[in-house]
C-alpha cells in the first residue's frame, strides 16, 4: 500500500498552516472562526504511516481468528475524541468516514461519557432483556423520549431491532404480511395457508416479491441482499429471489445545466418501476412493496429530486405497494434534516423507514396499517437494546440543544461550495460533486486514482471512504464544523496538487 | 388471563415451608443445604397477580408505539438479582426461563457490576467501532479471552455478529460461498457469475440450497426462515426457498424401554437425509449444507441420541455438504458442557458452530476452509459489539471461578430426577420429561393445560416458558443450584396438585 510517512514536525507544521489558503486556492479559514467543542483536538497529528507498526502486528494477531482483508487499522478509542480518530500508533486523524458513518456526535462525548458513568444506568448494561417479552419499566418514556420524538412525518409507531439487515428483513415481513391481508380481506389465514408455510410453500409462504433499484444497498442478510445491488462482492454464490429491479435515475452534473436531461432521465425510471411492477404481477409474484434509499450511499451517492421520490410513492400508492424508505445511512441529521426523506416536503412520505447506523439502535417506524396483526409475527430475542436506545435518548439530546442540524446545514454547504470549487480547479481528477447536508460525495477520474486520495489522505491525517466505482463519500459526524471543513478543504488540495 | 392474588404473607409462609416436601412429594431441601450467592434472594415473594396494576398500565402506554401481544410484564430490573426476576409491581419471581435463554450468571452480578463501573471501560461503551475495518486495540485480547477460549473442537476460527439471526445468514453464506468455490476448483469467478449476480440470477446467485429439520427453529430473517419450521406464525406470509425439509426424530420415552423404536427412528431419518440430499442434487438446487440444533429448542425441546448426530455429520461429510450446529439456545453451559455438541463425543463434530443468547453476543466458529476467500464478503458495519465481548470474557471468568458447568450437571440432574418422579405422581398430565444438564423439558397434556400450569406458576412465583405445542422447557441461569431446584419443585408440586 501507498503510504507517506509524514514526521512529527510537519504534522505540526501543518496545523499551523491550516488558516492559509494551499496553492491556488481560495479557502481561507478567517471566514470560519474556530468554535469547536472544548472535547475536539485541534488538527491531525500523524507519526507512523497508515497502518503504522503496531497496527500491523495487531492484525496479524486477529488474522489468526478472521479474515483481515478489510481491517484499515487499529484504534485507540480511548484517545479517540470529537472528530478525531487516534490509531494504536499515535496517529490522530479528522475522521470524515465515521466507522462507515454510524457515530453520530463524535469519539467520547462528555454528555455521553457522563451517561454512561452514571450508576443509575448500570442495570441497563448487565441485564439486556427480551424486549418483545419482558421489556423493562422506562422503555416506553425511552422510547418517547428517543424515537418517537423524531418519528417521520404520518408515522407514530417504532420497532426496534439489534442492526440494520435485521430492520430492513422485518419491515420486508411486515410488508409481506400486511399485502396478504389486504389481498385476503381479512387477518384469518386459511388451513392450506398454515400447513403450506411449514414446508416453504405456496400460498402460506407466497411468491411476493420487493421491487429494489439498481445501485441500492439494503444489506446482506437473504433477504435483504435481494435487493442489494451495489458490488458484486456482496451477491456473489449467495441463492436470491426473482424480484424486479428498477433503474435509480443517473443524473448528469451540475444540475442546473442538465435540468431537462434529468428529468427525462427521471421519467424514464418511473415508468419502468411502473412496467416492473405489472410484469410481476403478471408473473404471479405481485410487489408487495418497494424499498429505496434516499440517496444510494454505498451504491456512489447517486441522488434523485424530490419530484422524483414524490411520483414514486404515487406509483406506489396507485399500485397497492407498500413504501419503505430505508434511512439506516441517510437518517440521523446528516443531511441536515433528522431524515432525508423530509426534504422531499411530503406529508405522507413512506408507508416504512428503517433506520440503524447513527440512530445507535437498529429499527423501523411504521404506519398504523403495517403493524403485524398478532404477536409473535415480528419478533426475536432481543428486539434491539435499551442501552442503545438510553445512549440515543441523550444523543438527541446533544443535537437539540446545540443546534446540531443547523450546524449540519452550514457544514454542509461549506463542504459542497469547497468541493465545486476544487472540481473546478481539478476537472481532470475531479467531478459531480453532489450533496446534503454533509452527506457529500464527490467522483474521481479513475478507481485507483481515487485509492490512491483516499490513501494519500489518510497519510495526511484524512480519514474517508470510498463508495460506487470511484466516488468519495463524506460521512462526518453531527459536529463537523465549517472550521473543520476547511483544515479538511486545504488537506485534501495539498492531496490533488500532489497527484497533478 | 387466569391469575390468582397471593398475599405478602402467604408468599412469606411459602417460603418458610420450601423446606417440607409438598402432599405426597418426596424432596426434601435438607438433601441440598443452600449455596447461594450472596447477591441471590432467597425465594419469590408475589404482591399482585402477573401482570400487575403497573405492568397493565405501562402495556396500555407501550400499545400506542407497537405490537404489544407478546408482553408478559414489566420489570424492574434495579431490583433483579441472581435466580430473581423482579416485576415492576413488586412481584418477585425465580426465573426459569431467563429472557429466552439468553441470561448466563443471572441478574445483576456483582462481577458484571464491577466491570460496567470500571471507568476504563467507558470509551467501549461509547465509541462502538466499525469491528470489520477500524477494531479497537485489545480486539484479538479480549476474542482470545472470550470466545477463542470456548472454541469447539476442530475451530480456531469465530466472527462476530449482532444477533443469532445474522449469525446464522452469515454462516449460511460461508457455506455458500465455500460449495461454490469447491465446484468451481478455484476462487475466481466468472465475468457471468459477476454479471448475473448483480440480478439476482444463476450462477451468480446460484440455486443451493440448505436443509434443515422439520421443528427447528434457526431465525427469522428470510434466509434463516426457510430452515426454520416450528411454528406456522413465524412463517406465514413471508416468501421462501424451495429448500429440503428431513424429519427431525421423534424419540419415545423413556428412552430405555424404546431403544429399538427410537433406533429405527433415527434411521429413517438420517435415510430421508441422504434421499433428500440426492434429489435435491436431482432437481439442480444442491445441498451445501446441513443446519441442526443439538436439542430442537423453540420446537419443542426434541433429542436425539449423540449417535444420530454422529452418523448425521458422516452424511454431511460423504455428501460435501458443509455441517452446521446451530448453538444459539444450547450453548453457553446450559447443557452442562460449554457447547451441547460436546456430547456427542466427537473430535470434528461441525464445519460451523453459531450461537448467540447466553453468549452475549451472536457470531459463528468455522473450521479454517469455511473462511470466506475475500474481504466484505462476509461484513457488516457493526459486526458485533465490544461491549458484549467485554462481558462476555467476564462471564467466562465467573463460570470458571465458580465451576459454574459442573453445578448445572449437579443441579440438572436434581431437576431431571425431580420431573421424572412428579410425572409417575401425574401421569394424566406430566409425560416425556427430558433434558441435558438444566435444559429440560416436560409434556403436558394439551396445550391449554400446558398454558393454565405456566399463569398458575407464574401466580405462585416461577416463571417458565412453553416450546413446542404443549412442552415447558426450563432455561435457568448457570447459578440455579439444587436448592433452586428443589424451591422449584415444591412450587410446581403445588400447582400439579392444585390442578387435579
Amino acid at each position: 500500500m501507498a503510504s507517506v510517512l509524514i514526521s512529527r514536525q510537519f504534522a505540526l507544521s501543518l496545523q499551523k498552516n491550516l488558516r492559509l489558503s494551499g496553492p491556488g486556492f481560495r479557502y481561507v479559514s478567517k471566514a470560519a472562526p474556530r468554535t469547536q467543542d472544548e472535547f475536539d483536538y485541534d488538527g491531525p497529528s500523524m507519526k507512523t504511516a497508515v497502518p503504522g507498526p503496531r497496527s500491523e502486528e495487531l492484525t496479524k494477531q486477529l488474522g489468526q481468528i478472521q479474515n483481515v482483508g478489510a481491517i484499515n487499522f487499529f484504534c485507540n478509542y480511548e484517545e479517540s475524541r470529537g472528530n478525531y480518530l487516534v490509531d494504536v500508533d499515535g496517529n490522530r486523524m479528522l475522521d470524515i468516514y465515521t466507522q462507515i458513518s454510524s457515530i453520530p456526535i463524535g469519539y467520547n462525548h462528555p454528555a455521553l461519557l457522563k451517561l454512561m458513568s452514571n450508576p443509575n444506568n448500570l442495570s441497563t448494561l448487565v441485564n439486556r432483556p427480551a424486549l418483545g417479552i419482558l421489556p423493562p419499566e422506562n422503555f416506553p418514556e425511552k422510547l418517547n423520549e428517543s424515537l418517537v420524538s423524531v418519528a417521520p412525518s404520518g408515522m407514530t409507531r417504532v420497532q426496534t431491532m439489534a442492526c440494520g439487515s435485521c430492520s430492513n428483513e422485518n419491515a420486508f415481513k411486515a410488508m409481506f404480511i400486511w399485502y396478504r391481508n389486504k389481498e385476503r380481506g381479512h387477518n384469518t389465514p386459511s388451513e392450506e395457508d398454515i400447513s403450506s408455510c411449514m414446508i416453504n410453500q405456496a400460498p402460506g409462504c407466497p411468491e411476493l416479491s420487493i421491487l429494489s433499484f439498481m445501485g441500492g444497498f439494503h444489506g446482506r442478510t437473504m433477504g435483504c441482499l435481494a435487493t442489494t445491488h451495489s458490488k458484486a462482492i456482496h451477491k456473489l454464490d449467495v441463492p436470491s429471489f426473482d424480484w424486479p429491479i428498477a433503474p435509480f435515475p443517473r443524473l448528469q452534473y451540475p444540475l442546473e445545466e442538465f435540468t431537462r436531461e434529468n428529468a427525462q432521465e427521471e421519467a424514464r425510471c418511473l415508468e419502468e418501476v411502473e412496467d416492473l411492477i405489472v410484469k410481476w404481477r403478471q408473473k404471479g409474484k405481485p410487489v408487495a412493496g418497494i424499498v429505496i434509499e434516499p440517496i444510494q450511499a454505498e451504491g456512489g451517492d447517486n441522488h434523485a429530486t424530490a419530484d422524483f421520490f414524490r411520483r414514486l410513492r404515487d406509483i406506489a400508492r396507485k399500485h397497492g405497494c407498500a413504501f419503505h424508505v430505508d434511512e439506516v445511512q441517510t437518517g440521523g441529521g446528516t443531511t441536515g434534516k433528522m431524515w432525508a426523506h423530509e426534504h422531499w416536503g411530503m406529508e405522507d412520505p413512506a408507508d416504512i423507514v428503517s433506520f440503524s447506523k447513527k440512530l445507535l439502535t437498529g429499527g423501523y417506524y411504521h404506519k398504523d396499517e403495517l403493524q403485524a396483526d398478532k404477536a409473535y409475527r415480528i419478533f426475536n430475542t432481543w428486539m434491539g437494546d435499551p442501552s442503545k436506545n438510553l445512549i440515543l435518548s441523550e444523543v438527541l439530546n446533544v443535537i437539540r440543544r446545540e443546534n446540531l442540524l443547523e450546524e449540519v446545514t452550514r457544514s454542509g454547504k461549506a463542504l459542497i461550495n469547497g468541493l465545486y470549487e476544487l472540481q473546478a480547479q481539478y476537472p481532470g481528477i475531479l467531478s459531480r460533486a453532489r450533496g446534503q447536508g454533509t452527506f457529500c460525495a464527490i467522483d474521481i477520474c479513475d478507481d485507483e486514482t481515487r485509492n490512491r486520495i483516499l490513501t494519500t489522505a489518510r497519510d495526511k491525517g484524512i480519514l474517508l471512504g470510498g463508495c460506487g466505482d470511484r466516488s468519495i463519500r463524506f460521512r462526518p459526524a453531527l459536529i463537523f464544523k465549517e472550521y473543520h471543513v476547511h483544515l479538511f478543504l486545504n488537506i485534501f488540495n495539498d492531496v490533488l496538487a500532489q497527484l497533478k
